[in-house]
């Protein structure tokens, strides 16, 4: 079964979309994050998105739901990676990606929740 | 065009296959993290294989070939998030991942990474 795996990097967890998500596949990765979060006490969660030219409506949601899943969950979410042509389509399609943090990079993206940890 | 997405976490490397890969990916992939251990000055190279199901020849070759253009580099190489089916498979048909290490997951092949860089 298709499946996007969930790395853990001490009390984060990295997830790393590669492939064209679908409903079944958002829905079980919603699933898994949710409890991986649970069951590695995650206090935030990276999803890095460098390898998607496009983000549409729905991986747009996707991306707010999930951020919103792990919140209730007390786990902050750092969208890293964005393309800049992708930067440029969600503005012009006017996506805001609501209660979704971004960086540049997993680095940074690391950096920015271990200080809002503190 | 497909591509596998690198993500650097200090002075390592992160590379996730999720997706099959065929002659063109796993070459892009090689041309991609050899350009990246050198620009980014990598010590180490983890690959994720947690999302493979089935580790082929081909695979297995390809994994070969990447941690010995690395290690020419001065990089290391650990495989981890290997699956059980994928172990037991791998050592039916007899392929023996030359000169590859292995970890359970990705916080134990960084472990791994450090000890050694000292």
């Amino acid at each position: 079964m298709e499946r996007i795996p969930i790395l853990k990097m001490g009390d984060l967890l990295l997830v790393t979309i590669q492939v064209d998500m679908h409903d079944r596949l958002a829905m079980t990765l919603q699933d898994d994050l949710t409890a991986r979060i649970v069951k590695d006490r995650a206090r935030g969660v990276l999803i890095d998105i460098s390898a998607l030219d496009i983000v549409d409506s729905f991986i747009g949601r996707m991306i707010s739901n999930t951020a919103a899943m792990a919140r209730i969950l007390d786990a902050r979410t750092v969208l890293v990676g964005m393309q800049p042509a992708v930067a440029i389509t969600l503005v012009e399609l006017g996506l805001t990606l609501h209660g979704v943090q971004t960086a540049l990079n997993v680095e940074k993206g690391v950096t920015l929740l271990r200080q809002q940890a503190l």
